[in-house]
């Protein structure tokens, strides 16, 4: 594994053109790099470790990402179910091994995933969406509620805090939002289901999952990973500058989440759980 | 495995918010489904068949997907290779078979691949991009050379064929160009690695492998697993509309692809490969 540089951004001399002209520039982009996500857990009596994921992530948080990640395929469930994260071969580092507590039943999860790989679809192995919804916790609240006002001010409150999309344009966010307009945590990632999955893991490494008081916002589409992760974590709204799948808004519909799309100029399109909004 | 139906988008009635006012819509969506992939493979003398995905894809061009899954992957290299692809359960259908022909070494894929599962980086299983690096075939051709007048046209050239990008703003389009402007195919697809699947199993299945004489142009930014893509398929020009991750740019300049970013309104910028540009 190469090693990481802990920051979002790389800089690289390239040529832009513009019709006969030419000239060199510096350009900001955003940082991709290998993760590889090592598991150590208990079989029987024997202690085993094993690759779990290699996945291309932005540099940063990658404790966060990695339990988020084992959070959202429900082999995380409680705080006690994490002996340990650490980097392997001192930071900034590619590689991290999750350490399990003795009964946490990593044997059965994989078994129950039955397939090889993926291609970039966060359900990999997994048979269909029916196999998907059965992990799925209890519906989240039905008893929240967030005002027109709040979600019109989604786009400024993150905008205030992401650090990365203005340098490069191409790094995506996800914000947790409380019905104050307090952001509790904002992340950054070349790839939106990572920026959730650092969002969701920072959130459990803190005692703070589910997240049944807050709203999820993202500055990207959503697609029907995302709604995963959203209902794993029991948010019961999400909210992304663009518009979702088709496959989003059926899920969301299925698991009684708030799917908000298109959060820009004022306005927003409500695709799901219209009961959790209010005009006030 | 629910039925695909065989369209880029669907229609879904959701609730417009803007200010005081609502009303209530029907809104065009990019569809999403899962696919199931399946290979069927000898090994020794057993004919073996299981599961080699589960992706989330826009449907449409299924035979394409898993084909140009399969070639990425190194698994398919040449179209003797292929004994057949069909849809499983009628069309439109979320599962789909492709049969290798006897001495396919799959299995010797499969140990290759010693991880469990991807989070969305299309290199699941693989240990870091050394192994990656290891499996492409040799650089594309220097004597390709492409003029600055044609990569200023490609905008223009991709969005006379878009056809579910105008109905939604959230599919990625993939586009083989030829260097007298001829675009010799356009896939559109949720995700940008699956609408490149499609266009490099589309060149596969005809006959078009390896891509040398071709621009491949496509309206996302590009990752490493699109270079990795390009670099299988022996294309020497990857240039997108947004721009590319650290490791796009370290990737191509590694396996000699030249990579263009922010091809928009007349001007690009070349992170790889210039020697292939002229200005006439």
């Amino acid at each position: 594994m190469l090693p990481a540089k802990d920051s979002l951004v790389r800089h690289f001399s390239v040529k832009r053109i513009h019709g006969a002209e030419s000239e060199r520039i510096t350009d900001t982009v955003a940082a991709e790099e290998p993760l590889e996500i090592r598991v150590r857990y208990w079989f029987k009596d024997a202690h085993v470790a094993e690759s779990f994921a290699v996945t291309m992530r932005t540099p940063g948080h990658d404790r966060e990402l990695a339990a988020g990640l084992l959070f959202s395929e429900n082999i995380l469930r409680n705080r006690e179910d994490l002996a340990e994260i650490h980097s392997l071969g001192g930071e900034p580092s590619n590689e991290i091994l999750i350490e399990l507590t003795k009964g946490v039943d990593f044997e059965g999860w994989r078994i129950a995933r039955n397939g090889i790989m993926s291609s970039s679809c966060g359900i990999c192995g997994k048979r269909s969406r029916d196999s998907l919804a059965q992990q799925l916790p209890p519906r989240p609240n039905d008893d929240f509620a967030i005002s027109c006002k709040l979600i019109e001010l989604l786009p400024a409150l993150l905008a205030s805090q992401q650090v990365g999309f203005g340098q490069t344009g191409a790094l995506h966010a996800a914000a947790l939002v409380d019905l104050e307009g307090g952001v509790a945590a904002v992340f950054e990632d070349i790839g939106r289901h990572n920026a959730l999955d650092k969002l969701i893991g920072w959130a459990f490494l803190n005692g703070l999952t589910p997240l049944t008081g807050r709203v999820v916002f993202m500055s990207s589409r959503s697609s029907f990973e995302l709604i995963q992760k959203t209902a794993m974590a029991g948010a019961p709204v999400l909210a992304t500058v663009s518009g979702p799948s088709s496959l989003a808004i059926e899920a969301a519909r299925e698991h009684g989440i708030t799917l908000i799309g298109f959060v820009r100029e004022g306005r927003f399109n409500v695709y799901s759980g219209e009961r959790r909004i209010h005009s006030e």
